[in-house]
This record gives C-alpha cells, structure tokens and sequence, in this order.
C-alpha cells in the first residue's frame, strides 16, 4: 500500500516499539522509522534487524521531522517523555500525531494536561494488550499484535484524524481496536493485571519470609507454580505501573481486602454455604472466562 | 515380588485411591485388593478397569476380613469414616494399619484421638501430593505418584511396623516419602495450596461481581488465566479443606494479608523503594522455585 505517514519516530526501542516498527514496516504503513532512545547499542541493533530505518540521539531534531511520534518507553519514562516533547514541539509550531503504548493511561493524561493545559488533539493515548516473557528489540516480532487488543482512550479533545490514524495504525498490524475512557481503563487493567501482580508479589515476599519457607517451597506443585508466575516478572516495571496507576490500584486491593475478608470470616464461622457459594460464583466465571479465552486464542 | 498385603481394603474409588490400587497391583503389593464406597457405579467400573479384584457394599465384613486400610475418601468424609471404622475395628478386636490420603491430617488426628482416647498405634495418617484436572477411577493412572512427594505424618503412638508398611507402600509406587509433624504438614500445605486458593476464589469473586466484570474478563490475558486457574478448582472439595483445617487457613490469610496491607501502605506513599523490595524479593524466590521445580519434572 502507499505509505500512509512519511517519518515515524519510536522513543524506546523494545520488545513492544520494535515489533510495532516490524508490523508496519512490513504493510508499508511509513515510508520510514527513526528510532530514538537511551541506549544506542538497542538502536544500532535496531537498524541491524531491519526493525528501524535509521537512528538518531538528537531528539530535538527528529522532533522537528517526525510525522508520527509512539511513545514506546516504560511507562513513567513516558510521561517524562511527554512532559518533555510536548513543550519542545509547541516551541517548533509542530502538531504531529502522538500516540503511546504505556500500561497506565490516566499518568499519561495528567502529565499532558498539565503541560498543555488541556489533553492536545494530536495525542491519542494507547496500550496494546500483548507482551511476552523476552524483552528488548532482540525479541520484537511482527506478529506479536496479530488478535490482541489494543485500548485505545481517545480524548473530547481529539483531532478525529489523529484517531483515526492511530487506529489504522493498529489495525495493520492484525490488532483488534477498542476505545475505553481512561479512568476505565485504568480501572479494568488494575483488576485483571495490576492487582494479581501485587497478590503474586505479596504471596510470594510473605511465603519467602516465613521461618517454614523451605518447606514451603519444597512442597509446593502445580497449582502454586501457575498462580505465582507472575510474581517472576520485572520488578521495575512493576513498581512504575505501582505508581503510575496508584489511585486504581490502591482501590482494587481494597476491593479485594474486603472480599478476602469476608471469606476469612466465613471459614472461621466454618460457614459452609457462604464458603461454597463464593466458591462457586468464582468456579463459574473462571469457568467462563477459560472458554473466552480459548476461543480467542484459536483465531491465533 | 511376593505380596507383603493380603488383602487392601480402599475406602472410596477415586482418582487417588484407584491410583494407588492400581500401582500397587502392578508391583504385587497386595494379594487382593477390595473396593469400599457410596457409588457402586464406581466400584462395578474399578472391577472392569482391573483396579480393583473385587468390591463390597458391607463395610462391616469388608473390615473383618482387611489387613491394610486405606481411606481414600474426600476429607471431611475421611474424619467420618475413621469416626466409623476405628470402633467397629475395636469391637472386631482388629487392628489392621489405616492410612489415608487427605489434603489436611489435623482434623483426623483429632477425630482418631477423640474416638480412641489416643493415636492408634495402627493409624498412620499420609498425604501424597499428587492429583490432575481429572478426577474419578476412569482417570486413575498407575504412575500418579511416580516422582511425586508423600507426606507421612507418624505420631509417636505409632507401631514401628506399621509406619514402615505405609512407607513401603507408596515407596512401591515410585514416591518419595518424607515426614512431617501434623501441625507443619498442615501449615505448610495451607501455605502452599490452601491459601492460593482461598486467594484465587476471592479474586475471581470479587471481579465477577464489579459492575466493570464483563469489560474486566474481556481484557484480562494469560497472566490472569494462569493466576486463577486454580479458581476452576471443584468447589466442595475447597469447602471441605477450609473447614478441615481451618486454623492453619485463618493463620496464612492473616499473614498475607499483613503483606498485603504492608505493599498497599507502599503504595500509597509511592514508596518505590520499599516497591522494589518486595518484588525483587518476590521475584528472586520464585524464580529459585520455578528452577527447583524444573530439575523436579526432569526426574519425572
């Protein structure tokens, strides 16, 4: 197809960017990808893997050329990133499209809003619902988006071009497209995936400082194995996306807290029918949910 | 080998009693094996499969006649059915070695010793950690416990003899038996299983009843179907490990939600560095486990 954008540029350069950069490369979307980012050994890797056209450590000037901009750096290095390129291009009269692929949203929202002093029509805020254990431009794939869903939290105040774009933009690379409101999804993703990773963390940190933990981990199988799997993942990822979404995730620990202690109280009343119905409910819906998600993944 | 058992009586032909008689039976362990249980249905099926030689709906001249015992029973119903055998056994002027397979050994060591004034010295309680998705005598396999751990709790009552049958037994079954005190047994195992489930269910509970449920498990991906998996698990048989060992459970919800209300305050001041503690405590135990695992399932 003809490229739809001249110059994209991707800050950071990782497991995520590159396989965005791969995925539209390969249908053409831009004439060309700039990468720009901390550490030039990724970017020289980059250019290497034919995932970037070419690099740059001059921010500024590849801010003075870029058509398209995806923030693709860890999620607080985004808002400092935003804080740092929104004044920079005011300054240069330039109003490319801006998009960013961060697991929080409502940081991202502040730091623009208190740049500009109110969300600027050209950002259109993103996060693509798909990763992998491998990080870094080494592991990027051109298949990695394919039937995964991308949220994207488009703002009253956006250029419906700008929307639009960045929505073609995801769906050339085989992703499924859905708008949320911000605070939705902030919400939604504290539950499914930020919660379960403080519950991993916790269970795992309480369990490793227990006098009995050797035994404890000796005697662990399966079930334990697949429940604190998460709590392998990185932990600077984890605590920026702590703070980042601070506010949705204190509320889902108290949400949790409270049903938690609710079936604490029934097990020590030995209340059998409360105990079972939670049960249960619970069954049902994971029951539910694993037919879901096995119907997506064999769209796969 | 020649039979060290004349005749095994299993109380209840499920996946881990039918296991058990079969890996048995493969190895000539017992002469005979008898099949004891509510559904018939089961029983009729375990002759066919050739797990078991044969099966009785009288437990009373199935009790005058066995010379090893094992409950194979869901656990609340293994208290029971020791709250039967032991006295009928005593009337029979009988003592046959018992063992059993549940998940919690404090609730049967209270209802022996309430029945019987003290451990029976022929009562040895035991806990292979083992099982599958599948449950019932149509999925038993002969090499269940191959590589798998039993945990034996002997009491200082116990006859000598007695615990070294029980440790033979599932020893022929290609385990590997170790010992435990009652108490850590059933601290270890609420730790390691009791609780993640009692965390699992009250997650899943707790987001199927959020008004945001249908967007919440419609974004949710494999690190959330791996972390409740577990919350699939068969309802009354959570029910009955909750009030079986209640104490312990109690116990390990009070201690993870210690850890739990500790990396909320975290949260909540944006205390990264304690953040970062956690989970890089976290993360480095669990990574140690998931290696100790894998050299585990290479023996298998």
């Amino acid at each position: 197809m003809a490229a739809r954008i001249d110059t994209m540029l991707i800050l950071g350069l990782g497991l995520i960017g590159g396989s965005l950069a791969r995925a539209l490369k390969a249908r053409g979307f831009c004439r060309r990808i700039v990468g720009y980012g901390h550490r030039e050994a990724s970017l020289q890797r980059g250019v290497e893997l034919g995932v970037i056209d070419s690099y740059t450590l001059d921010l500024d000037a590849a801010l003075a050329e870029a058509d398209l901009i995806v923030v693709a750096t860890p999620t607080l290095v985004a808002a400092q990133m935003l804080e740092r390129i929104l004044p920079r291009l005011a300054e240069l009269g330039r109003a490319p499209v801006i998009t960013d692929v961060a697991s929080v949203k409502g940081n991202l929202q502040r730091a623009a809003i208190a740049c500009c002093g109110a969300m600027p029509p050209n950002l259109v805020l993103g996060h693509p619902i798909a990763g992998s254990e491998k990080s870094g431009v080494e592991a990027s794939r051109e298949d990695l988006f394919v039937n995964h869903r991308v949220i994207l939290t488009p703002a009253a105040e956006n250029d419906p071009q700008a929307v639009q774009l960045v929505r073609d933009l995801w769906e050339v690379t085989g992703a499924e497209v859905v708008d949320m409101a911000v605070d939705d999804h902030d919400a939604v993703l504290a539950a499914t995936s930020h919660l379960p990773h403080m519950l991993a963390y916790a269970l795992v940190d309480a369990l490793a400082q227990s006098p009995m933990s050797t035994d404890i981990f000796r005697f662990a199988a399966g079930g334990f194995r697949d429940f604190t799997r998460i709590a392998s993942s990185d932990p600077v990822m984890w605590r920026d996306i702590a703070i980042a979404n601070r506010d949705a995730v204190l509320a889902t620990i108290d949400q949790f807290s409270a049903q938690l202690a609710s079936l604490r109280a029934a097990v020590e009343r030995e209340d059998a029918d409360a105990m079972l119905q939670t049960f249960s409910r619970a069954k049902a819906a994971r029951d539910e949910f694993a037919l879901m998600l096995e119907a997506r993944s064999r769209k796969d």
